[in-house]
């Protein structure tokens, strides 16, 4: 745990919150905190601030949030990526919901595909409360208080001709081993708004047809490197190169 | 298994090979090769070529391995990148161990820190058996017959000190916070040789002594992003950042 994240329903008056649980485990056991003890902390949605402890007891923590500020949230505050992902099995899908939180990824869309298998979908990692509980572990770790936008489709067809019919807000890529660099695609581009929509396939790769279907909605192919790589490593290889575009200040 | 991987004690007369355990019965049931069919192989350390089966049974496939060519090894082919990390907790070091190697890490040394836990080093996964059978299954997904060559350096300052006497080969970059973003450095340096050495720390980072340590052995700190990343994510993110620098043809 990086950065402590409360919710905003647990603040109460002037900034007022009581932790329970793993978080107050995590203070009392890991950080041995006492009253006055400053640590960072954050809101979710809201941004990072300091929280300062009040109370100790065997079972919880009292403390005070103040200062939140949204500007404060570095990785929240970066160039934002919105990522599209063939859904992984279920033990990588647990640990790529974990990355894109520590990533900062704005939202992330786990698609179907046809080299995605069918019994994918039926993982308990897939339900709201299991995708929730890995990004905020995610989260705490990379040090953000905003976690992604999560979003599912089962069918990939009507998703991706929903992309074609809209007006593409900002470059549109997908990963695929004979496109360009993401560094060469970029310094084309420098015109276009930050916002980088990027696809990522499922282990066997996307079939022909999804990668037509890709170039009508105005994805272009963009290599990550010569490796032939993971999910969870092609999110965090995708990620790193993303934040070396040069950005429009 | 996105590349079969042969030793080269295996391959007889003419590149006749005969497999059995997990490759055969991954070339039988998930591949169902029969005889004549052609796919792509590797011998370690030699190159990649191809594999032609020329008999299948219940327990063994054998082929004929034949074109093998160092230059086909595009992930080996790539700017050397020898890595220096700190010892991550035994879960996280095999996935550490198959990313580097997917990656075509050319060396990685696991070093010991201030904030490494003394009982990683007792772990089953240092062992010499267990570091190769990871780095295949690595080398097998990333598609590259190159190992990395692994130390283990259970004392930090003699090792440092051992890097301060050497004439550094290449840049020497460690991860930090606050240093500048690895784009920037490079372009800095564009006359040096390609090979970056680059260390990361454990996941509560460098302590100051250490950090002077890399100073004087000529390291300097490079960002790798407003995060903060585990070991596996910050080997993911380095690696990808680097394949897009500028390099020397």
């Amino acid at each position: 745990m990086n950065l402590l994240l409360i919710e905003p329903r647990e603040v109460g008056p002037e900034g007022w919150v009581r932790l329970t649980g793993r978080r107050a485990d995590h203070l009392r056991r890991v950080l041995d905190v006492a009253p006055g003890r400053k640590l960072r902390a954050g809101v979710l949605g809201q941004g990072i601030g300091t929280g300062r402890v009040t109370a100790v007891d065997p079972v919880s923590v009292e403390l005070v949030v103040e200062g939140i500020d949204p500007e404060a949230d570095r990785v929240a505050a970066g160039p934002p990526v919105d990522l599209i992902l063939a859904v992984p099995r279920p033990k990588a899908l647990r640990r790529v919901l974990r990355l894109v939180a520590t990533l900062g990824v704005r939202k992330l869309t786990l698609t179907n595909a046809w080299r995605v298998e069918r019994s994918y979908f039926a993982s308990p990692v897939l339900e709201p409360e299991a995708i929730e509980r890995e990004l905020l572990l995610g989260a705490e770790q990379g040090g953000t208080a905003r976690l992604p936008e999560v979003a599912i489709e089962r069918l990939f067809v009507p998703f991706i001709e929903r992309l074609e019919a809209e007006p593409p807000a900002g470059r549109r890529w997908v990963a695929h081993p004979a496109g360009e660099a993401i560094a060469d695609m970029a310094s084309d581009r420098s015109d276009e708004t930050l916002l980088a929509h990027l696809a990522i396939g499922p282990e066997g790769g996307w079939i022909d047809d999804e990668l037509g279907s890709f170039d009508r909605a105005g994805f272009r192919p963009v290599s990550l490197g010569p490796w032939v790589l993971t999910s969870e490593a092609a999110v965090a290889v995708a990620l790193g190169q993303l934040h070396l575009l040069p950005t429009r200040s």
